[in-house]
């Protein structure tokens, strides 16, 4: 058996003598790189935190102690270390989870993916531990990409304040979130990695003083101790400790026992300190260190030799069909510029850096500054077009709102990572976008059904110059086109039926599904208009018309069918004195756990199959109910 | 005619010779002083901002020039300066708004009145002019207290980043937002604030210097050449230099030609630049200075004399009736912990606070850490009441999302100011909660229609420790009991009419106004039946058989229409697969100006009479069709 294979917890960690370290971080490597080459996932930053994770769990008592992880893609070597050593069905149904989870160990606490939240909970436990006198640590690991985000701002703020209360922050400073880290803190932090050359001065001032016996010793005992201002000249940590925060680093997150006695050292400290540590994204594989892109940061199931991709590669996805039109439009229109948080590469919005340099930011994991950034760029003049993941939007909600529609400015959100999403779990599902910002005045919504679709949105969504626009599509390959048979009003209508007995609303990727359950049901003898309604935000006029002419109404849509599209459509018909039946298909209110997109849409019923199922159902309960009360 | 009335714009304020700045400085407070007793408003803040306004407009060329006002309660010197000086409606229907408006001025930018967003504003303008090429400058003025927020910090992280893109932030520093400003920053800030003991250090050594002819010039410049090291010693300026940010100040906020002079310096430096003001929050106003609370930040109309209100001490206020039970419940539990963003007097957590002092935390202008932390203190152990105000709540949605509800937390949200407030127009009217707090899993959101309700209901809330609660009520005072008649499932019924036509659902404070509805229609002999549903999400399950009874259903919240209780209601009855005509009163899909409660909601058709008459015709017209249907 391997020394990982003998760990069932920390304690077998604790026992282990320190000169095994070495080969048990080789161990916990190439354990990596073969199990996540098996499934696909997380490797990059994985690699990194080796050494960290070993020394946290040796130096800390986790459960009691809290080991805290921010973006939780960094905890597979804690699962490894707390008895989770089985990742054949990683990020798989049933399998175990891409990030910490309550479910599977009693060492997971922050289950949400989005980052910048660790120093938040940090603070939160750190003040339960003071009321209830508890003596047990709280420990916060976050990237310095996740600094970049406000959050950690309004906590570093909150810890620095209280400096009698425990609590440690270990900055894993990679110098990268998912592409290299941006911003003045980038700049300081990297100020602060090239002065651990104080450390050096120090001892080699100690080194050559002590050597001249009579004045040496004090005189570095004076230098030494005239130590503000000689270290602010060679250490600026200044930024730290002007809050307040004791500032400890930088280390060498790659040597265990170095790491080991920073940890101590701030344990012991009675108040909120921060351990600055250099890690390596990717450490130990060489093909990720050589990819400048992002260090291998999530990959595919891959060969780990060649690196070559296990699938073969697939029709275009979304993000690529954005990411040439954005090229396009921009080479018409120089008003149009591009917004990314963090995510340059992910989004799609490289190629249109390349072509246009002065023209796009990425703004760091900071998505209510790319919201309200982007709201002063079109008060400037300009038309800007914000990238981010569906799920990262709720970030901003309140800047979408009272900055730019209030403003009535011309912004364009690009929602990649609609609906479900897969193996990413319960906090990167695109499920909340098109029901919480329902409620935004004058905000448009597209949800493209195929390729064409969402070209020709994305430019009737750049038209528009005085109201927020919002694009929306799914992860993953495009699919094939599906074609419109009419147009009524701005919905396009994908099928009709011999008779006109149900309307089917088809949202967005739902359009192809939708044209399956119209088969079906005609098979039971009943007839189907399905329409795309291209904007779902307003709802179209033609709408109520069209469904006053059919029995009964259903919308299917990948989102929550709380408050999404199907009651958009409610709403609109009652508005319009339409009193017909109404079924809305969608996601289920509550959080849905990581696995395939087709086999979790399954599971929810999402089938044309169970639609049509329940739809004829309903049909057949209503017709009946008007039986009745037509007697 | 004064000073002040001769200004018709900033063109005459610079054509003002600057010996008569201080008089108009001087007539100014004294038009604010008086205005604002008449009116009511925002008075302390205005007051300090004085002469940092003169200068502003006397330095730099609005409109070609944005001056951009975080949190616009601080533009009143700003509108009286820029040709509005007629404040006799001010914040009343029809008068001057109490922040910035667009369609008040040329000179105005920003609405939102939401804290901490001019930095990301001035950073889009600031992107904006330097993609086309414009000269213009773009000056954002911000309180110490708004740099507490998450949004300030992702924004001075992306303008620290450009070192040749022109950007002026003034710091306003009067060492509180609507309290003393907390955290670190604060701390920090006051250190700034006492060192300009180094101004003042070097202009004595300057002085001591040159009067020793031979070696005292050299040895001063060599000195002041001497600046980093030095510099940082007497004035540790350097969390701002360290992001990459000139630093220049402290600067005495109520010298308007010292204020001149360094925003001169900083328009002519060719980057981002930092000025730091000190001002005094009611400078000039003797009742505010003594203060120490808030410093007059608003007041209602009052005698400018003796600072007596004009209005006779009304009802006791929803938020007096939470005040009181929190310190009821505090007694009881201990471990019912509290947090407010920054305003512990407003929301009614002052008395708590001084009853349970270790058990409250001011986290500043920071809904988002108020949510995450809270988080951490439940998962710690401890039950947290997070009171803001309903606007704010945006700020912190993924949080309550992702952080509370997806971890099960146990914390309750206490959001004041719900529904339609009044004069503080769109940005605060508290109108979007019960819409986007729909979508997520788990949680639970109660609307008391009276004081009695309100202690009941946050006693129940307080209760749940595995899921988030909302406890939602409005603005000012809490008005007359309004009893039950019955209670069926969860709900109280509050009226019942002689048939069993319409179902009326009252949510919150609409109870009186449903009750006179249904008085109203039983006069034309259409019998109702009101409940009350109390805790509105989820929906009562007694509420779908409940309506089958009825022919009608009729939902009226305070709160946006549009994905509101109504919608709720609307699914709870389809998925139950009761198909009745459903019509929903609420506030309608727009941002709704500045005006009195009461003359707004009779603006929106939120009247009995009204909404009497809106159902009695959806009544008819639904009978008629099935009428027809039925034939």
């Amino acid at each position: 058996m391997t020394l990982l294979e003998n760990l069932r917890g920390p304690q077998d960690l604790k026992a282990l003598p320190e000169e095994h370290l070495d080969e048990l971080a080789e161990e916990i490597r190439q354990f990596l790189i073969h199990a996540v080459a098996r499934t696909g996932g997380h490797l990059g930053p994985n690699l990194g935190v080796v050494e960290l994770t070993i020394a946290l769990h040796r130096v800390f008592d986790s459960p009691a102690d809290r080991i805290l992880w921010d973006t939780g893609h960094q905890s597979y070597v804690h699962k490894l270390l707390t008895g989770r050593q089985d990742f054949s069905k990683l990020r798989g149904k049933g399998g175990l989870s891409g990030y910490p989870s309550r479910e599977e160990s009693v060492h997971d606490v922050i289950e949400n993916s989005h980052a910048s939240t660790v120093l938040g909970w940090a603070d939160g436990l750190a003040k339960a531990n003071e009321v209830r006198g508890s003596g047990d640590h709280v420990v916060a690991v976050i990237g310095d990409g996740a600094l970049t985000g406000g959050m950690a701002w309004e906590a570093l703020n909150n810890i620095a304040a209280a400096k009698d209360r425990p609590l440690i922050i270990v900055v894993n400073d990679n110098e990268r979130s998912y592409a290299p880290t941006i911003g003045g803190l980038a700049n300081h932090l990297a100020t602060l990695r090239t002065t651990d050359g104080y450390e050096r001065f120090l001892a080699w001032g100690k080194r050559v003083l002590q050597d001249t016996p009579v004045i040496g010793q004090p005189l570095y005992e004076s230098l030494h101790g005239a130590k503000k201002g000689f270290k602010d000249a060679f250490a600026p940590q200044g930024m730290f400790e002007d809050l307040g925060l004791k500032y400890v680093g930088p280390i060498d997150g790659h040597d265990t026992a170095a790491v080991e006695s920073a940890l101590s050292r701030a344990k012991r400290f009675h108040g909120p300190v921060l351990v600055h540590c250099l890690t390596e994204k990717g450490r130990g594989y060489q093909p990720a260190l050589e990819d400048e892109a992002d260090r291998f940061h999530t990959v595919g199931q891959m060969d780990p030799l060649t690196c070559e991709p296990v699938a073969k590669p697939g029709p275009p996805s979304w993000t690529s069909v954005f990411s040439e039109e954005m090229v396009r439009l921009g080479a018409e229109r120089d008003d149009i510029v591009a917004i990314t948080a963090a995510m340059l590469q992910p989004v799609g919005l490289a190629p249109f850096a390349k072509a246009y340099p002065g023209r796009v930011w990425d703004v760091g994991i900071a998505e209510q500054h790319a919201a309200v950034s982007a709201a002063g760029l079109a008060t400037g003049g300009l038309h800007p077009v914000v990238a981010i993941y569906a799920t990262f939007l709720n970030r901003a909600f309140d800047q979408v709102l009272m900055d730019v529609a209030l403003h009535k400015c011309g912004v364009t959100f690009v929602l990649d990572r609609a609906g479900i999403t897969g193996p990413d779990g319960a906090s990167h599902h695109g499920m909340w976008d098109m029901s919480i910002l329902q409620v935004v005045p004058g905000l448009r919504i597209a949800a493209p059904r195929d390729a064409e679709q969402l070209r020709l949105q994305l430019r009737e969504a750049v038209e528009v110059d005085d109201a927020p626009t919002v694009v929306r599509f799914a992860r993953g390959s495009v699919g094939d086109p599906v074609p419109a048979v009419d147009r009524i009003g701005g919905m396009d209508v994908l099928a009709r039926g011999d008779t006109e007995d149900v309307l089917l609303v088809a949202v967005g990727t739902m359009g192809e599904t939708c044209v399956q359950v119209a088969e079906l049901l005609a098979g039971r003898g009943i007839g189907c208009t399905v329409v795309d309604p291209r904007w779902v935000k307003p709802v179209d006029e033609q709408l109520a018309p069209l469904a006053d002419r059919h029995l009964m109404v259903a919308v299917v849509e990948d989102n929550s069918r709380t408050s999404g599209v199907g009651s958009a459509v409610e709403r609109a018909l009652r508005d319009a004195e339409v009193d017909l039946p109404v079924r809305c298909y969608g996601l289920p209110q509550q959080f849905i756990p990581h696995g395939k997109r087709g086999e979790v849409l399954a599971e929810l019923g999402l089938t044309p199959a169970e639609i049509a199922g329940s739809i004829g159902g309903a049909l057949a309960a209503a017709e009946a109910r008007k039986e009745k009360d037509g007697r």
